[in-house]
């Protein structure tokens, strides 16, 4: 399969290639590096991105960032950010990229561990997986019409990240992300549309 | 109590009204109608709005709408128009009231039944209610620090609005207005807070 997969040089993102690539054709692509490169907060970027890949067979998406502060401190401004950036940039993928799925095909999509476990100054955060795990549920019913599946993964912190974000996780069990890529291939490989894959 | 309600003129907020009246003194908003107006996407009609209201001890929305129609014609823009409308709108007014709010003092959202059961052309919708469950969720725990609750009302489709909405709704047992206001009594006058009152 030719799978492209955003955020290709991410913590997350290297081992998805790494485990994906045993088997499938990987088209990586960044916002500065990769095969390819797209900025998923601007639509013509991401309608380039297709129209320079062509037909794929699976699109996975481990980008996206969100705004971290306290609520009592945070503008509709700083909220808006993360809705455009994690929330609609990986929407944003969704609705161009699926003109250029194979029947067949799928979208793996990331939220996280904060939809359903708050953390101090995760409001944003929490606010946009779980939009984003919304999405998923709903959009799967209609994509099943073009033989396209969706899915997310949603992670916890991850080990290789604890040095820097421990202090934010107190008392969260890490996982490694050669284990979160395993849900993404999960989600590349099977049959499943509409899930979730929480992997903590 | 000083009970504001957003969307005192429409279906579910006649009914709010309707039960909170009793006990409480109302303050009715409405985009054109009521004791005060707002425009809940414009940040300054929202700064106005609590200007001119004062302390309240509970603000109760019951407004917002999304973007209806098929995933695959779709655009960003029309996606967005949800999350500026519903979700913006609601947490503009939490963002901006959290200071006019008296100690011990509430908010309770609306989202709906398409945040788990999606329903054909709702996928912005589903997308637009997930998203302000998770932001009751983690915001009541930094709203807590300043005595302040937050919950939300998951309404199923009314029975005043079937002979315009059945049609989406198919095999969905309806609720009247009066049921559901119950649920907005339950967050105004409990001890609730990060809760979704779902009536369906």
């Amino acid at each position: 399969m030719k799978v492209m997969v955003i955020g290709a040089s991410g913590t997350i993102g290297c081992s998805i290639v790494e485990n994906l690539k045993r088997d499938h054709d990987i088209i990586r692509v960044g916002k500065h590096r990769g095969d390819l490169q797209v900025d998923l907060t601007d639509e013509s970027s991401v309608r380039a991105l297709f129209k320079c890949s062509g037909k794929v067979d699976a699109v996975v998406a481990a980008t996206g960032s969100v705004h971290f502060g306290p609520l009592t401190e945070m503008t509709s401004v700083q909220f808006i950010s993360g809705l455009q950036d994690k929330l609609m940039g990986q929407v944003r993928l969704v609705l161009n990229g699926k003109d250029y799925l194979n029947p067949g095909g799928s979208f793996t999509l990331t939220t996280g561990i904060l939809t359903q476990h708050p953390i101090h100054t995760g409001v944003n955060a929490t606010t946009v997986n779980a939009a984003l795990e919304g999405f998923v549920l709903a959009a799967a019913t209609e994509l099943a019409d073009l033989r396209i599946r969706i899915n997310a993964v949603s992670p916890t912190v991850l080990t290789e990240s604890l040095e820097k974000y421990a202090a934010f996780f107190p008392g969260f069990e890490s996982v490694p992300a050669c284990r979160v890529a395993l849900a993404y291939r999960r989600s590349v490989d099977g049959v499943d549309t509409g899930k979730i894959y929480p992997v903590w």
